[in-house]
């Protein structure tokens, strides 16, 4: 899954439905040096996404994360179109970022099999549906994939690659080549499930957490700080395995044999599924408003998107060590 | 729990047991500037740990991570004492590091109330044991209190701070305010809880990346890049809260109202405890060593460490907006 990013190995993408997905992923490709062409069923959408661009470009030029010349240019390579036609026409992949609905990703991976050059990859944002039911019976269901971004893609770099069962496994090995080429990380998944790889293992710790809190074992600024200074410094850099494999000088062998009895004790210890009543809510927000303070969200939102982005700045010069 | 670091507010601790946890102890108090004193019950231990110290602090300035005047500074407040009494004679701060087992920490403890001053907090490592157990019958109850780290100490800030019944709440806020005076972050927990939170939390999202490579849904590389390229780079700088809170513009209130459904669907299609048997242990060893493949585990360490110290100094440098 890793490259050396040499700069995007197809030109021209299209993005469609150019909401807050949408919009970073022109983003993701424009700076990556593809033309990026955008389209969405309403044109009002489009200069929305557009002006988001302009403006977020101009928030990370006065944080120092780019310069002026290369915000001007990410910003010429992107172009709006009116007409789905001429957005796709000459497009190596299309990005599908409209809305989460099954009637909805249908109606638009039927339009873009139809219209788009018979080697241009579909790619669709969906967070959870299964390739097979939205293009299980497209002609082109070969040329489809699931590429999930996390929010926003231009921030957090993994994608989730999920294809349908008709898919043709080049489709899938060339879009994870070209994910990596405009600097994402692909994930591959080999089989549909629920909520995907990472929103999945975000429950699971979340149920746990949010079990400490209705317990009453900690607060909410108690749990959160024990992962942001804790848990999170470590898979930051490594995930569970590689944090396993560490943790002993033999190895995950080491590890989990050593902890063996101690994971099956807390394990099956570990919380239920929560109610998420209104007041289980309430308690947690009243917990994260004593947390937060009076700190605007968009002021925090700005703090974790340039810190991430200076995170992975420090791991792109020195990288890790294996792979 | 936050404070402005401007130095320890106690002069001088002792650390009872050098093994991994202790020197790594050692190593947080000399260099926020305390005098350092050490104590093993096993001298050799005690000479392995300066040792170790030495050969860290070398490691560091190779790396550029500490100069060398500072260094030395570090290795000059730290003395080594071959007598316990000797070692907590006019300590303000005792961080017991012994074995893990509740008859040495009850004897190490017990010890340690006979020989130190009334004022003195006698704070243990254990890592899961509760403090009723360990202090429940002591005279000095009162002022013995948890503090787990998590290894190594020195590199990760987070400590799990949890008191017993007979404890005198000013002791934990002594604590607290000691531990954050020494650049630590110490979290409070209310009761004991198997466990403690961050193992507890880490085995909740373990047990699910287990069950995704075991059900075949994803290798071990895939499951660990979407920790360490996604969930990873957001949790550490906000935790499973300030994560909720920064995903919807209605914060922590609309993000749980509006994807409870989603949650309450995948948190009950969660793993269960695997089995940890033999072959379970050795398959995700073998996708541990595909992703890792020849790397000396050393190196990764070294690689570590050294990032999770140049994420804090970001964060250190451009702190979280709120508190």
């Amino acid at each position: 899954m890793k490259s050396k990013v040499r700069g995007p190995i197809i030109d021209t993408v299209a993005v469609v439905g150019t909401g807050v997905i949408g919009r970073s992923w022109v983003r993701v490709f424009a700076q990556a040096g593809c033309n990026a062409r955008i389209y969405d069923s309403d044109p009002q959408q489009t200069q929305k996404a557009l002006r988001w661009l302009e403006q977020d470009l101009r928030l990370d030029r006065k944080e120092g994360l780019i310069g002026a010349k290369a915000a001007a240019a990410v910003r010429g390579r992107v172009t709006a179109y009116t007409n789905l036609g001429e957005a796709v026409n000459g497009a190596g992949y299309v990005q599908e970022s409209g809305p989460e609905q099954l009637t909805a990703k249908q109606a638009v991976l039927g339009a873009l099999d139809r219209i788009a050059a018979s080697r241009t990859i579909l790619a669709s944002s969906t967070s959870g549906i299964d390739m097979n039911e939205i293009v299980g019976k497209l002609p082109g269901a070969h040329r489809c994939v699931v590429a999930h971004p996390i929010n926003p893609p231009h921030v957090i770099p993994v994608v989730e690659v999920l294809a349908g069962q008709n898919v043709d496994l080049s489709v899938v090995s060339r879009t994870c080549a070209f994910l990596s080429s405009v600097g994402q990380k692909p994930v591959v998944m080999k089989s549909y499930i629920a909520g995907f790889l990472l929103n999945r293992m975000q429950a699971a710790l979340v149920r746990e957490a949010i079990q400490l809190v209705e317990r009453g074992v900690a607060d909410v600024d108690a749990v959160d700080t024990t992962i942001r200074e804790g848990l999170g410094l470590r898979w930051a850099l490594m995930g569970p395995f590689g944090v396993a494999d560490t943790n002993a000088d033999g190895g995950v062998r080491e590890y989990y044999t050593r902890f063996r009895d101690s994971y099956i004790e807390f394990m099956n210890d570990l919380a239920s599924t929560p109610s998420f009543d209104d007041g289980m809510i309430e308690r947690l927000a009243l917990g994260t408003d004593a947390m937060i303070g009076k700190t605007k969200r968009a002021k925090i939102r700005r703090w974790r998107d340039r810190t991430i982005r200076r995170i992975r700045a420090l791991k792109d010069k020195d990288p890790q060590p294996w792979g």
